[in-house]
């Protein structure tokens, strides 16, 4: 059996999902109902260990491809601030890129089914086999706790990647392979037969980030190896592991399925020496996808040229409260994905727009210090239980973030209010990690340069509005001006939700209306949410709509009269 | 009947076509053919009569649009080197982006089926109400044949219209409107109604041509249009009138639909003052498609950011011909592409590689010395006879393509050999038609920086190669370095054809193997070729794949809890 046919099932069921947008995943949700789960957590945790080596003698990241011209890693663990010890080779670009540039051809060649097959059966094995190993190198490299490791960084990602796979296929299908054509010239009839080609654009280059860095990585990935492209990618000096393991495990399939390893190449670089604008502006540079910061991912869009781009960087994601049928339930939710990985979520909330008069609810109309109280205490609570704490905050990715904090923390004591101090909690299992609970501000609506830009991290304002229109105005300007993925409004007015509905999708974010319970108010279901709109700021690609794959290949076509028999018919 | 049930049938058959590429149009492809054809024929001709004025006293075209600020005209007749005397309104810019952009929010909310319907209404009311006249102003603007102007510019491009609006329905259609997503969080049932908008990318900036003005034009229109978009339409100054009748239609038809007109507007310039850099860097475009030469194509390509851009430009179109079937009939091929409207098609060829052994014949191996001086003969017996020259030649569009004659001749005298010289011909219809027969010049592989570039108009170059490998090496070389959008081969040798359909689909050029007969060598069919790939400096953008369409819209979507009746159920 073809391994097209080996995933047909799993494929179809994406498709499916896909066209109509239902929930769907082939995988277990959570850790535990993974199949023989303990022993697949404890070999995934035994398999990361022995990635480790000390500082004074690092371990060599096993990954054998062309043009090592030396060792790098500065990796540190967000749990135990070590050092991962690890080395992985430092490749010469030129040479990646030559290599890359000759494993092209009978990629490119494959038909769609092999193509697609290959990639699906990558995404099989990085889930039997790779999948509590890169958890674990995502918990400390990113910082993320355990079941966002494996959720968020594991099978979501995953599920992400398939759905890059459906479109790719979707796109390419659209192009049927060949065609006869017959036409009367005068008293001539002229038959042709025509063939069309897909054909890629050359070598692509992924830039991973340091939070989250397979969930942009494998779908990017995946949309340009599908469309026949070879893929470099370049992740973040602070968090290379996971995608280390995931390079070897795209290289080591497709070497087994007949095809050459070079089609996957790793370019890592150092926080002193970073290469990606040298990858960018590379010559041979077809195809970039960046998930990063805004200033990077601004430049990487005004110079990828002639290079097509597709970035996901960050944006202020807004919350408007205006009213809601359940106060505590709406703080409850709010907190909860205040505190989720600490904020630090492309689709994290980080602004609160509150009407000045107060958010009416069934038991009155609450004012809007009040509210910023309340919801400042339910953080407190969520946080106040380390054990609780570690397994909703998680770590601090970086030490920027702390540094942020502490220097919002005084612009906020001098401009505004401070609803809640950050400090460090005690990690249970890791008594060294980095961590904080979250900073809360209020601040007035005039402090924009305070509150209108990422602050990457938990960090998080409330914003006194005039009313509930000028909330939503001020909100959706925010997003249009700034950035932003995601929206969150809560409000028992139905006119107001289809004024906000027109209003952010216009502004380009996606809204959550009036969502409480056990649902994380951020999470972006693959297959069903779109992620990114491409009409503001923070970002200009989507995962996935067809725009974020049908460019990455194009279309020759060649044609010549029919044999002679065929046009006697 | 709503305007998509109206023209349903019509468009049904053009999605079977572009999903199968055979031949089809529901257009007669020749003037004669033509319902009520002398007649239609005869008001065309009035109406175009109707619109010219003398220099002294020129006519006003009645175009009322936004933001009037002078007026501007400056059209010359290629035919009777008679200014046109025809003032366009001269539009204030900001004013035209202004209207646009408050035209698009009524249109963008209408359903897909709408916009489609009012789209292939337009493409109807051009074809029955303004055909010949906009095919008569394509010759006394452009210089193309009445032929030409009814087919290429008439409906081949209308073909090419509905095309577009194939593959933007098909690429808005994979987005379903709306879904409902329940997944258990834990012990809780989560039910989310989701909603998907398609939302436009803002106001388009579209290009057209002084040669073809309405082939590209239209369907980029159709592409922005259909997608929820508002379109400027900037036209070469030499050639305003086809295109400022067009917009009067799209005008006319989205007003009797209920539709703000201003979703099209015209801005006119002069070749003194253009303002097309203006446009291209005016915050609020967010589309440009462009088509005309490469050096503003590429200035447009860098510096469209962060607007979209579709471009095409031009490039060396290329013949190897390394064996045939038939000389006489491959040269008389040949020859009637190299005279078709005087070679000033994107598509026409330019350089014709032979191998330096000769072309092999059934009757043996023809030199290419021999090969070269019979093709230049068989283009001097098109074109010796006036009324036949007439109709294949047409007439030139610009002084500009003259003074490249000379300059080409001067050149081709002193570095090769002059195999054909240019002279005018005789127009019997327009006396004073600016007219040239061909220049053939036979040049060494060596003379690069002569025929390594579009020489614009009737010029060719035969270039003697070492073998046939040798004469595809350099051809294929050529495309990929200076672009290209068609090649030709002869070649009787299977082995051979492989090779070079593998080579011109890497060089990105579309290749057309032994093709002789009735058949123009460079006819692009719409929904069966693919014009443009993308693969080479000669456009970006291809007519029409799902990439020309897919990121002109973006999607935004908003999800909230369903109703508990449904969340029970």
């Amino acid at each position: 059996m073809n391994l097209f046919d080996k995933h047909r099932t799993r494929f179809e069921g994406a498709q499916a999902a896909c066209r109509e947008r239902f929930c769907w995943s082939p995988f277990p949700d959570m850790p535990a109902k993974y199949p023989d789960s303990a022993q697949a957590q404890a070999q995934g945790q035994a398999r990361f260990q022995a990635y480790l080596g000390q500082p004074s003698a690092p371990q060599r990241f096993a990954l054998v491809q062309p043009g090592q011209v030396g060792e790098l890693g500065e990796e540190v663990s967000p749990c135990t601030r070590q050092p991962l010890g690890i080395l992985y080779p430092k490749a010469d670009i030129d040479t990646l890129f030559d290599a890359a540039t000759s494993a092209i051809g009978g990629w490119a060649a494959a038909s769609i089914d092999t193509r697609i097959g290959v990639l699906m059966e990558v995404v099989d094995v990085v889930y039997r086999e790779h999948l509590f190993e890169i958890a674990q190198s995502v918990m400390h490299t990113a910082g993320q706790s355990a079941n966002m490791a494996y959720a968020g960084s594991g099978v979501n990602a995953l599920d992400r990647a398939i759905e890059a796979l459906v479109y790719a296929d979707k796109a390419m299908r659209a192009v049927v392979p060949n065609a006869r054509w017959e036409r009367q010239f005068g008293p001539s009839k002229i038959v042709l037969d025509k063939t069309y080609r897909l054909v890629p654009r050359g070598v692509a280059v992924c830039f991973s980030c340091a939070s989250f860095p397979t969930w942009n990585a494998w779908p990017s990935m995946m949309a340009s190896l599908a469309t026949g492209n070879a893929v470099i990618v370049k992740p973040h000096p602070a968090t290379v592991l996971p995608m280390a393991i995931s390079v070897r495990v795209f290289r080591q399939v497709l070497s087994a399925a007949g095809f050459d390893p070079n089609l996957v190449t790793l370019a890592v670089d150092s926080s002193n020496e970073p290469i990606g604008k040298l990858l960018v502006k590379h010559p041979r540079t077809a195809i970039v996808d960046f998930t990063g910061s805004v200033q990077f991912g601004q430049w990487v869009e005004r110079n990828a040229h002639p290079a097509l781009c597709f970035t996901e960087t960050a944006g202020c994601n807004t919350v408007v409260l205006e009213s809601c049928h359940d106060l505590d339930a709406t703080l409850r939710s709010l907190a909860t994905t205040l505190c989720m990985f600490s904020a630090q979520m492309c689709t994290s909330p980080q602004n609160i727009y509150l009407p000045r008069q107060g958010v009416h609810t069934p038991q009155g109309t609450v004012p809007p210090d009040e509210v910023a109280r309340r919801l400042a205490d339910a953080v407190a609570a969520l946080t106040s239980d380390p054990k609780k704490a570690a397994m909703i905050l998680a770590t601090i990715q970086s030490d920027q973030t702390l540094a942020l904090l502490q220097q919002m923390q005084t612009a906020g004591e001098q401009r505004g209010q401070v609803l809640l101090q950050p400090r460090p909690y005690a990690h249970p299992e890791f008594p060294a990690a980095r961590t904080s609970t979250p900073l809360m501000l209020q601040v007035g609506k005039t402090e924009r340069d305070l509150y209108g830009e990422e602050r990457f991290g938990p960090i998080s304002f409330m914003i006194t509005c005039e009313d509930g229109p000028d909330a939503l105005h001020q909100a959706t300007t925010d997003v249009k001006q700034f950035g932003g993925l995601t929206a969150f409004l809560y409000s028992t007015d139905e006119a107001f939700i289809a004024q906000a509905e027109a209003a952010y999708s216009q502004a380009g974010a996606q809204l959550t209306t009036n969502l409480t319970g056990a649902m994380p108010l951020n999470f972006a279901a693959a297959y069903s949410d779109y992620h990114v709109t491409g009409l503001n700021p923070a970002g200009n690609a989507s995962l996935t709509d067809l725009a974020f794959v049908a460019s990455r290949f194009r279309i020759t076509q060649s044609r010549r009269p029919a044999p002679v028999a065929a046009t006697a018919s």
